[in-house]
């Protein structure tokens, strides 16, 4: 039934884009401009650009493939998801901009940078609801969870005293949440048996083994480009902490992906994601990190976690709590993230020889966990609600997970 | 027909190569050292450096990639990309180096960089042939096409007295004119009824979106990698309009490619080729562009004018004028180029307040178009009509758009 | 017989990696530590930090990619490439520590680099012996090369004065003499008739390249990173020779490709494995080449040489020596590490006015190539050996270089 759905893309998609690009216009035109003076305390642009570029790289490259694994769903995934992270950054920029400033926002690598990183938690959120949404649910989820996840920011950091660089790494915690509370409420009768395309074959799990590559090879990048330069050898430290991490995580992720199959045999969508939790968990905990070995363990433990999560949360989720987990970002970036925050409170805690300070700070970093969850939750719930109303007609339930509901295939015309 | 072919490529290509490459070498013995000193105002290596890889990763994987949306003609698309950089940056550095020195050609990135700007408008050209040629008349489309483009630099620095930045960045319009004028003088009749193999699949979709999206993200670096860095905030400028302009073209391609859809659905191969526009179009006017709406503002105006060029324009060029533009380069890199030289005119004689200068300006601004225009379109008809000799032995009807004419398969041989 | 390895698997290769990873972390724990002091002479974060990323990503995704050209064994060929490269790189980071120092071992991106060399050894040899062991004997394989890498490194640097960047660029040497040893002690009979599944096709063939351009973009990289900087000029005339050693590679692995074909066509398995050529003689003979045309012969050269190995020397190893060579490293790395080393030779005699000490110098320069090919020989026979243990469980015959031996397939069991 393509023709009920075309119109709803032309009628409902464009406008929203082209009014949404332009109001974006409107409001660089007025309250924007390139930083001109390189500041006193910063890194030189040579400096930054590299890792600028890695994480760009993360977030188009590496997420856009990353979802490509599911089999009929390749063109939906990378082209929606630079919809979103292109739509989800400009936003960010402004609000980001808002926060800090009165007079005019200045646009540097650092602004971009840390538009990026907003950025990271909306395509953290959409895995959980991939292929169950059209485009203009996407741009809904991208505005609504960056004004979310800025406004947490701001808690976080201004009654919390939580510092920049850790509220940010709350990202994943924050992302997952929003996304479970999507899926949730969006929730269809009859996802229990599964969807027919919700599967990978030999080229399209390539493809997504691609994706996570970028995403792990740079991974050292997304820990380290706000960790600040200037108390000497932390930036080294989160990148070779964050590198241990990982390799600890691609050798765990291998043994458990073994050791929790039905078949004693290795699966390749499980290992990818599975590989990435030792990231996933040191992002949370970077600040407390500073020797390679509490790294590697870290690593370990959250691959352990994530597999568990893997085999067995996922069908528990989807039966028991009617979330229906599409790249099963829980287990990928939830669990891991809980873990490393949790790892920090110990490692934070232990540091403090005095009782009152180190109580003073578990409660603080507890509330601020409590602040994120509560934020994440409700505005989750938010925007799953108002995506549930008819007006955007999602794809029916046999053109989910299938690109001919948005895309035209012209091989395919040419030989009817 | 194999057979036919088969001779044709080892007595022709083989030795073609062979012979280029030891001229070249020759040349280099007698003609070049490294730059061992490093230039006083220059930047250091470790600077430039990840920017040239940028460039390199650009020419390379992206050009390369994105071309093989052709869907058996993959093989081809990436390596004869590859063949015909390395040619075209090889020749580029000895007519680069001879231009400006008359001793030997000092030799360093900074020389890679310019070399890999005129291969640019090379690979650009091939795209509008693609599919359609061997690897022979490949080979003479670069070696011609940088000769033309070097002597168009010439032109333009040398009586126009347009700066390096400016002449280098239209190497989009000549690129796209060179291109155009090959596909009409090599004009086959029957092309109007299209080729079958010329369609694409889902497979060499998301190979085509690989590619473009290393283009997408490294666009920055190629527009930012020859601005002057002595001026503060110049390069930094340049990289945060090019990414910006690069945002809101995704988000107007995605918008238009709906909108000028019949099904109303989106078209992969336009929106690769739209997502480019904004970048190509503040690549012609960089030198103009401070503000990062101006940025924005063009990236939408340039995907408008690609996407209806894509959708229109590729049919009437085929059917009016006889050019059969398989990678619609006259959309992609044509129009938005002409619009980015448009508005730099409008931006600088904006800017300027004499009267007489801005007069002076836009007559200066007007000659550098007509004489790259000219340069480029006679340059295009002598490469093409040389091309169309039959010696060359181009590929016939039923084997264009196809890897068989020029690739062993083992695996087809092993079924046999 | 998919259940015979299940259990295999299962109860080798998770407690194996499992224990190996805790042995790992348990060594760091009391043996490392972040290197804070940044080096009075070295170079700082940033200037290494892009490219220690560029040798990451050659290992990760060059080599994981270029071996996926096998058409059923991609999954396995990229993630056993990255398990394969985790574990080698935490084994030699101890290994190149243990030697170095009495103290702690000191983390920085230096000794990630260092380690992250000789890792390229060990996915050099794995290349020879792809398709026809299991992860188990590939994770042995690893561990036991590294350690007779680093072996070797310590006899050159301590007994024939071989200065470090040297005796690591013998990586090419080592890793092809010790795969092929590999590969002969582990010869089963009736691989003369060639696997049913040693084959590509189009899709197989295009990730290959992906994987095989990485590798060629930024093998300048690979080339430079560990030249001193302290002389200037020295790097970037590492990074020019590269670049344009690789650039004559390309066109001549084409030319060469046709000319040896039967049918006149071009191979892209042989070209892409031919258009490294160039980059590996380069590679051992780097610390003498200071002009460009020395390095672009070299290039033409090499991959002449190599062009002749894939297509004569491939069948020959297999039939006169038993060597059943999957990637053809033996043309790939060996025969034009070898020329680099002779190109090294005649260069550095040729520089040195002195007779004695030219034959000083080429008594050592021999003596260093001998004391390579024993260790690696030996080594290689010795773990050849092991892994012929049948304890280890190699697919069977029919189960090689095919991914159902290890991979679970969801859509394969839901068709069912």
């Amino acid at each position: 039934m393509a023709p009920r759905y075309a119109p709803s893309l032309r009628s409902c998609l464009a406008p929203t884009l082209l009014l949404l690009q332009l109001a974006f216009i409107v409001i660089f035109y007025f309250k924007t401009e390139i930083q001109i003076h390189v500041r006193a305390h910063g890194d030189s642009f040579s400096d930054v650009y590299p890792m600028f570029q890695d994480v760009n790289v993360m977030l188009i490259l590496g997420f856009g493939f990353l979802s490509t694994f599911l089999v009929r769903y390749g063109f939906s995934a990378s082209a929606f998801t630079l919809l979103v992270a292109v739509v989800a950054t400009q936003w960010a920029i402004i609000l980001n901009g808002i926060e800090t400033f009165r007079g005019k926002i200045r646009i540097d690598l650092r602004s971009l940078i840390d538009a990026e990183m907003c950025t990271a938690s909306v395509l953290i959120s959409i895995g959980a609801v991939l292929g169950r949404t059209n485009p203009v649910q996407l741009i809904l989820i991208s505005l609504l969870e960056v004004s979310g996840f800025i406004l947490n920011k701001w808690v976080l950091q201004t009654w919390l005293k939580v510092q920049l660089l850790n509220s940010i790494m709350m990202l994943h915690i924050f992302g997952t949440f929003f996304g479970l509370m999507l899926t949730w409420t969006m929730y269809r009768k009859g996802s229990e048996q599964g969807f027919e395309k919700e599967k990978f074959d030999q080229r399209s799990g390539l493809f997504s083994m691609l994706g996570t590559l970028f995403l792990w090879m740079f991974w050292p990048t997304f820990n380290s480009v706000l960790v600040d330069d200037r108390i000497p050898g932390r930036k080294l430290g989160a990148v070779c902490s964050t590198y241990l991490a990982l390799a600890v995580s691609a050798v765990a992720a291998a043994a458990m992906s073994v050791l929790s199959s039905p078949k004693g045999k290795l699966n390749l969508i499980h290992m990818q994601q599975c590989i990435l939790a030792g990231g996933v968990a040191v992002s949370v905990a970077i600040s407390a990190v500073y020797q390679p070995w509490v790294a590697m363990t870290i690593g370990l433990t959250a691959t352990v976690v994530s597999t568990v999560g893997h085999r067995y949360l996922k069908t528990q989720m989807l039966l028991a709590f009617q979330c229906h987990d599409t790249c099963t970002v829980l287990s990928t970036h939830g669990l891991p993230g809980l873990l490393g925050w949790l790892i920090r409170l110990i490692l934070e805690v232990q540091e403090l020889d005095d009782h009152t300070t180190a109580i003073r700070f578990a409660v603080f970093h507890i509330c601020a966990l409590l602040a994120t969850i509560a934020i994440s939750l409700s505005m989750g719930i938010i925007t799953g609600l108002l995506l549930k109303w008819d007006f955007w007609r999602p794809p029916q339930e046999n053109k989910c997970y299938d690109d001919q509901a948005f895309w035209e295939f012209p091989h395919l015309a040419k030989r009817q």
